[in-house]
């Protein structure tokens, strides 16, 4: 069975050295009660949970999967019981208000929660992973009562949250969805109509289940701009506020998946069930945003807790198998054979997946700062600025971290050879589980869409340039460090380049809406590779000056800066690519008869 | 379920216009009997046989596996009564020698419908695919009698063969295995040991296996020079020959793997079984090489027919889905929205897909010309060239073709959106029986090893010459045509870089054996791109002169020259980042402490 430890040495790194946590929660609101003990002591109890309570359901969830049984899902084996002490150990309300039960903490400290859930065991964790997004919801477009009655019963973890969007026909264009809400007499909507891909639609893990939908009032304008959000529970609540008469939502069937078997994805049918407005007629499309930003960060998450988890197995698994020499003679002269971690093409692998992670995972925190600022700081310069850089960092996040998370989980099926691809190890689970992090809560494509158009080229390249020039800033200041050169050199023309190729593009689409569309998943997967070179450019500078005090676990730095070498020369020049194929343009794309496509094969 | 048509026209674009296959057969041994009528209806044959015999069971082999009963492997409903009519198609002896009760046509045909196969059921494909190997064996290094007795029953497919190499401890290095095969009086051996991921090792198609199995003599030399050659039938022959005592080999378990359910993965327990030593007394891993050699075009055909199968279901959902608006405006303004391929990101994918299969195919059939020269023909120069060229592109067409076999099944899980994920639709399976392809008969980072070591460097780059050589001459060729210099100038430049990248390696090698594995696997994606861009530049040109006359299907080859230029444009650029990383050397991969690799996490 696979293993996995939080990485808490490298998130304290992150945390304390690189990005000073503790000067940045002191300038909290909550500031006081997120002393450094408090954080160490939430991160090694979730280190815990995650190890001893969610891992060893990990792989027995998966060949277990959710059963349907008249109506009722049964989660597989074990996760009611996991569930249980996750809300004892009051893990749901971490972040949250304390006006609605929540103990008001950061939610940079539970994005870190996050990170360790879905290393040990994603499935489990798209239970209560989508609550946040109903808790956002209903904390940013509820009414008070609704907060009263349904957010603190999400706080508390009692109940859990879905978001119900998808329908069989749409998916991404949710203009086209179908479900109908019809106003009652008592202010109230009869919903009707079948959503599909709904996570956790489902199941016995909580009490009741709240779920977030979008669908069309009678005399909605059409396409999206007719859309509503409504709040529909499983169990009406009853006069103590419990879960009381059964609403006529049904999960009709479960989905057959390539991957994260012990969640349940159901078909949810909705048949004329009761359901409240959230937010205002037909602004639904934009609370639903409420709700996908916070789990489009949390699915990059995803990406980067099985980037981890997949790097720690690889990792020992290359120390322990012996096969073949090194090419440089023995390493191992007393065993049958030297262990493969001497080969340079499985360190190549490796250290593939331990960039990928500890990348992933500075860009997380990073981005976890100004999630903090945008939702616990009072209004402001400071707060716009993390707004601007949140927003232009979401689908980078999003759709980056979950690209290199495939690819590390894929690296590490690599390492192990056969046996990567044998249920046993664990290792193809990883994959699999991961294959749906590049899809759910907007595909790649669509982030990558939503980067270059909407952040980026709608105004002007503002937002970019407020990144672009803290990154500049960064290279001025260490221009004359020489042992910097190696990093901030590459760094500062990539980064003048990001602007050029974003003028260009943007000058090309003016003329041809097309361009953006072409040249999106490149400039998308460029873009992150540039902030993470900026991100390991920092950890080198962090790390050299810790080095310069001659610590006790000198190695841990010096391993900082060999990962940071490995990512400049072995990553980084994935740019060159991305660059010269962004800018090859539409018409190669266009040019093809949609007819002439299959010619090949077609008879 | 998804859908799987030969592509016939493509194929026969290739073979009949861009190799010039008829003449190609003409001048081989059994030119007579390959006339194109032949061998369209062979093509045309083989494509029925994969639709309606094999892909109706590809999909429910795969959710029904294999069971181990008392022994005995049952394989998925269907399997057995498809291999009946494969055999009644007398599709085994194709390309077997008339002596041996083939049917002596050319390898390549057996290639051809070897994509069909992979395409339309992989798993099934497993069961007869590996006894070309063991046929290959017995033919090369098998005695007469040998071949009387066993080698008839593989070339009339009445017996299959497998090829037992692995073992729990030792895939790759397979110096290290522990079977032994004790000498009896009566010249047999009696072999004892476990094998494992033995591709049906057991099952109930045939009326016996041969297993061909790697093991050590008693007095036999440490190492890989101490390995021999064995033949252990399951069932021993009879007095007529057929399947008669039970021989002491058995499947132990089956593996639960992440794809290719429906093929039984075995360990097999030979306990004092009998075999024959096939070939000479520790020259074992020569034969292995045989079969392996063989078994690695193989393997890089089934990345081949997987890509083309998950392109052809991404087109037809791309043109069926209706999802958003075009960029520049409605294309499909009677219906709800457009359909997903007027989205320039969809088409990269399509087209990625689309390149990859075309070029894929190109790069087998160039492959398949050499093969059936050097079985066919006799000994000479033209021989001796084919012999060479096939070495060095044996190791590209499996790793690269699987890499983007890989690839392309990925994005058709992507074009599908959330609904690649599903199971019904079948993309996912592509992606888990793709998986496989990447590791079995050696990872990519065994064949980058061969290529770059073995293949290019053991003999100063002359092979590598002997390709870059006739690219060189074909660039020259066409370097005054206009129309083709978008294709042919990028190449010339590539191919001379790919002769100094080499000089750089071979240089560096020489002071440091690592820098070899430090480059191997980008060197094998660069080599794989270039030789890719030169066949696609090679189909613009024969698209070029088709269109000359005015063709009545000319947006055939119009596609083909669009095809090419997504290609040039938007996948040959990958050559920049492999250049760039394989420049990097070895010392940033070499560098980190064994022991470092973990301090992020290990407590």
């Amino acid at each position: 069975m696979p293993d996995y430890q939080a990485p808490l040495r490298d998130m304290r790194f992150v945390m304390d050295e690189l990005f000073d946590y503790p000067s940045h929660y002191a300038r909290l609101p909550a500031g006081d009660d997120v002393s450094p003990d408090v954080v160490a002591a939430i991160l090694e109890e979730g280190a815990r949970f995650a190890r001893e309570v969610l891992l060893p359901l990990n792989q027995s969830g998966d060949r277990e999967g959710c059963r349907l049984e008249g109506g009722e899902v049964k989660a597989p084996s074990g996760f009611r019981e996991a569930y249980r002490q996750y809300v004892e150990g009051g893990w749901p309300s971490l972040a949250a208000e304390p006006e609605h039960g929540g103990q008001g903490l950061p939610p940079s400290l539970s994005m870190l929660l996050s990170e360790m859930i879905c290393g040990s065991n994603l499935a489990w964790g798209m239970y209560p992973g989508l609550s946040h997004g109903a808790a956002d919801a209903l904390r940013h477009h509820g009414t008070e009562e609704q907060q009263r009655v349904y957010l603190t019963k999400l706080v508390e973890g009692s109940w859990t949250g879905t978001m119900c969007l998808t329908e069989p026909h749409c998916g991404t264009d949710l203009g086209l969805i179908k479900t109908r809400a019809l106003p009652q007499d008592d202010g109230s909507y009869r919903i009707s109509g079948t959503k599909i891909f709904i996570s956790a639609g489902e199941h016995d893990l909580a009490d009741n289940i709240l779920h977030l939908v979008l669908a069309k009032l009678p005399d909605a304008p059409e396409g999206s701009k007719g859309i509503s959000l409504f709040l529909v529970p499983k169990f009406m609540p009853d006069g103590q506020g419990e879960a009381g008469e059964r609403n006529g939502v049904v999960c009709g069937s479960l989905e057959h998946k390539m991957g994260i078997h012990g969640n349940a994805t159901c078909v949810m049918n909705f048949d004329g069930a009761t359901g409240y407005l959230i937010g205002a007629p037909n602004k639904g499309l934009a609370c639903m945003f409420t709700m996908m930003n916070a789990a489009r960060i949390g699915v990059g998450i995803q990406g980067l807790g099985l980037a981890e988890a997949s790097f720690q197995n690889a990792l020992a698994y290359a120390r322990d198998r012996l096969q073949m020499r090194a090419l440089s003679g023995p390493k191992a002269p007393e065993k049958a054979a030297d262990p493969i971690i001497v080969h340079p093409d499985v360190r190549r692998m490796l250290l593939t997946q331990k960039a990928i992670a500890e990348g992933g995972r500075m860009l997380v925190l990073y981005t976890a700062q100004l999630v903090d600022v945008v939702e616990q700081c009072s209004a402001g310069e400071e707060r716009e600025r993390a707004e601007t850089l949140l927003g232009l960092l979401t689908p980078v996040v999003k759709a980056f971290l979950t690209e290199l998370g495939f690819e590390a989980t894929n690296e590490g099926v690599q390492v192990f050879g056969g046996h990567g691809f044998i249920q046993e190890w664990g290792m193809e689970q990883m994959v699999r589980d991961a294959r749906i992090t590049r899809l759910y809560e907007g595909t790649t494509g669509i982030q990558a869409l939503d980067l270059l158009g909407r952040k980026v080229l709608m105004n002007q390249g503002e937002s970019l340039k407020v990144f672009t020039k803290e990154i500049h800033k960064f290279c001025q200041a260490n221009a004359d460090d020489e042992a910097m050169a190696p990093f901030v050199g590459p760094l500062a023309k990539l980064n003048s380049q990001w602007g050029e190729l974003t003028m260009g593009i943007g000058m090309k689409a003016m003329s041809d809406r097309e361009e953006v569309g072409a040249a999106s998943v490149d400039y998308l997967m460029y873009s992150g590779y540039v902030t993470l070179a900026y991100l390991f450019a920092r950890s080198v500078k962090c790390a050299r000056e810790a080095l310069a005090d001659s610590p006790s676990d000198a190695s841990f730095y010096q391993a900082k800066i060999q990962t940071a070498r490995f990512y400049f020369e072995r990553l980084l020049p994935r740019t060159r690519t991305h660059a010269a194929q962004m800018q090859a343009g539409a018409e190669g794309l266009m040019a093809m008869d949609a007819a002439s496509f299959g010619l090949g094969f077609e008879v």
